[in-house]
């Protein structure tokens, strides 16, 4: 019987990846792994079967069983199984029901932590998630529009965080910038908006809480997070001084 | 001039530090590093003169501007300047004193984010911190006794977030456990408080809000970490469930 890792790959940049992943994977005889997961982090497997098994929306827990069963499958075949996640498994990774299934089935399995998106961007930005004196506590969400249980109130959760980070769906800018408003966060909270963080594709993007669904217009089609809060004052006056700059420049040049 | 980077050197254990940053401290001339960061990952920087500058609680700003003058110094002196911390630079890493520093200083600087303490707890627990339908999201959160400005209020993010997880400060376990209770969090709310995560003395206890300055007595003095909410259920039950297997095997052998 073999073992399971699952790992995370963290935020984009294949080598934001971690010592202890990239060992695994040199020595995996399977991969599976997320549509996200960077080409050269697959090449670290090189002796391993790579299968991609990216979920599509809408069709999550058919495909969540499917995945969950060729973990185990693998694990009788497989000296080592590689399931490569984007980010940390742990954070919006989904990685609890086949950590289940592999319980149930008795298999060995071990969980590599891994950058997430969070930090990756805050680094880029070079803003402090939790600058001293202005933000003690951060929190992590994924909205979604439909609200109901207690759980679902993630608007709660950034009302009470002096910074949020979030993990944005495609589509729920608007409705993310509605909603925090209505409940009484300021339009002019500073924000950034960051897709593909980490890779040469990267975009940010600097606002306020209010220009969001904007932003998000502006913004492709990748994955993005959203920094909101105090942290984010300063890079948003750089910028906007940065951008008035260059008016005056081009207009000095006219 | 040189560049000075700024480092996440993960939670702990060495081979959880990233590609990116064991190749910077391949290339260092010089290492400025937390008491925490483990002497593995400082072997790394081969040729790279080391210097600790763990700050003494209490002493903080002195040390912290003694810091920043260094890093500045050193960028005249060396090509790469290196300077590692514990976990994740821009949470709870108290970064943004030094990145403005060297900003005011001119000198070109980079961050590289790294693993933190709590998805590398929460991997070696087997527990999401935002498991699908039961935590949407997660705050993380540095408590202190004393209590004033909006950002002082921990206790209101921690009551607002499905999942906690809270980088506790020595002797605050009392403290953060009656602060929660009496703004409502039911005493029964299921924790683990883990110390020294990732490193071969870990330890790990599970129990219930209302005993956290128990469990806080039977860890030790590392640095600890507390994660909090209805995702470590599970594992609180199967903690109590071997325990009671135990007793039930003892009393048998008896």
């Amino acid at each position: 019987m073999g073992k399971v890792y699952l790992i995370g790959a963290g935020p984009g940049a294949p080598d934001l990846l971690t010592l202890r992943a990239a060992e695994i994977l040199r020595r995996a005889g399977v991969v599976f792994h997320d549509a996200l997961v960077h080409p050269r982090t697959l090449d670290l497997a090189w002796r391993a079967d790579k299968i991609a098994v990216g979920k599509r929306s809408g069709r999550h827990s058919t495909a969540q069983k499917f995945i969950n069963k060729r973990l185990v499958d693998a694990a009788r075949r497989y000296r080592v199984v590689a399931r490569l996640k984007g980010g940390d498994p742990m954070l919006f990774g989904r990685a609890q029901e086949e950590i289940e299934a592999l319980r149930e089935a008795g298999i060995d399995f071990e969980i590599v932590p891994g950058v997430t998106a969070a930090t990756a961007v805050a680094a880029e930005l070079g803003v402090s998630l939790t600058r001293r004196g202005l933000a003690r506590h951060v929190v992590f969400v994924t909205p979604r529009a439909a609200s109901g249980a207690r759980d679902n109130d993630w608007a709660a959760s950034v009302l009470a965080a002096d910074t949020a980070v979030i993990y944005m769906g495609a589509g729920l800018a608007e409705a993310i910038s509605s909603e925090l408003i209505r409940r009484g966060k300021p339009g002019e909270t500073p924000l950034a908006l960051v897709e593909s963080a980490t890779l040469p594709d990267r975009k940010a993007l600097h606002g306020t809480l209010v220009e969001l669904p904007e932003l998000a217009l502006k913004a492709g089609a990748g994955p993005a997070v959203v920094l909101l809060g105090e942290v984010l004052q300063d890079a948003l006056v750089d910028r906007r001084r940065a951008a008035v700059d260059d008016i005056e420049a081009s207009l000095k040049q006219a």
